[in-house]
């Protein structure tokens, strides 16, 4: 199994049984969603941006307006750190110091640079389509040189990550017996709501691109099949 | 109207037109959610912690254990930025350049401190716990010393903020027209589940405090009422 070697970067210190460092794991949850949160530093200053991005291989990837602040700063090859999570629920116990939350997270920490050639460019854009809805790119009209020298684009090689998951049930303590609030988890589901088709849109039904995005499917369900779908 | 004024720090660059300064707006999203990403510097490098967190009035509250690195680094005074996003949609077009993502996220400026004092921490672990399930804290069994000495808790006055948000439909090309590929929205939405009560909870059934957090909720709704509820 392949897996990151953790340094102190990367290393869980506080609740270690909840760390994972398997490839398979970390690469699996960046395929399960499509918002991250980019953190870099201009000046001292911490940022951080939230960003739809996409994997290939061990490469993050995200885009966005050639003028962005957050693109011009990254492209410079400066550490990045780009964090995915996920809520699943809300743990509820007898004692306030039991409360807690179930989710699924990864950081994954590189440096970005930026993808200036614009056939690779319009490469890049194509596979985010791709990613997102399989097969999708053929069916769109192509970006204009125009449009690709408006956007900027990173990828950025993952040279070490960590996943964090809490799951489970409330990890009842004994001093907690005896009190009677209501206890368990309340889970949180995101999931896909009903299409709003674009008035005047001439495309009929929903293709073969858009399936796991049916109305009521998971959202990290409908991700991860359409990654597969486009690997 | 009270409102932020942004600074090079905060003030929207890139498609102004979805930046909101006022506080109505960036309270508003901050009370609608309770998982914020956490950007901080150790060294140069830049750190994204996803961590549960609540506001009052115009501060921001988060905690974790006494040994976290983040909680260490972040309740010296350094410069944080605390961003929170929701998803709300996949937003496909006919071309690539305007598949975007509907969402709304803060980005939330200012310097961490440490809540030292431990009957303080007390109190502010009391109010977490209201915030979230209005009225709870009083059923509950009390924090131990040793409990709250395990905790380190952080406060941070907003000292600016701006929110962005992307709403609405495809925001359709000329150049687009007669291409016939599908184009619309799939909204996304984060809901409660069914509850999974904790086996052997003496409890029965979930009482007011968890009254917002019924099967099917918007999460968004259940945790903005608890925030009114608690107020």
């Amino acid at each position: 199994m392949n897996a990151f070697t953790p340094t102190a970067r990367s290393q869980l210190r506080r609740r270690p049984q909840r760390g994972r460092y398997d490839e398979a794991t970390i690469h699996g949850l960046l395929d399960a969603a499509v918002m991250a949160h980019v953190g870099y530093v201009i000046d001292g200053q911490p940022f951080v941006t939230p960003t739809a991005y996409w994997r290939e291989d061990n490469r993050l990837y995200w885009h966005g307006a050639a003028a962005s602040r957050m693109l011009q700063a990254v492209g410079e090859g400066v550490p990045v750190c780009v964090t995915v999570s996920f809520l699943d629920g809300f743990v509820v116990g007898r004692s306030g110091f039991i409360h807690s939350l179930n989710y699924r997270s990864v950081m994954a920490f590189g440096r970005a640079k930026l993808v200036t050639d614009l056939a690779q460019r319009r490469a890049a854009m194509d596979a985010f389509i791709d990613r997102l809805y399989a097969g999708r790119s053929v069916k769109l009209r192509p970006a204009t040189e125009a449009e690709l020298k408006q956007i900027a684009m990173v990828e950025m090689e993952i040279e070490e990550a960590s996943a964090k998951i809490r799951e489970g049930g409330v990890a009842d303590l004994d001093a907690d017996a005896g009190w009677t609030a209501w206890s368990g988890v309340f889970p949180v589901e995101t999931r896909i709501g009903s299409p709003r088709p674009e008035p005047g849109m001439a495309g009929g039904q929903p293709g073969p691109d858009l399936a796991p995005y049916a109305p009521g499917a998971r959202l990290d369900d409908a991700l991860s099949a359409s990654a597969k779908g486009a690997s």
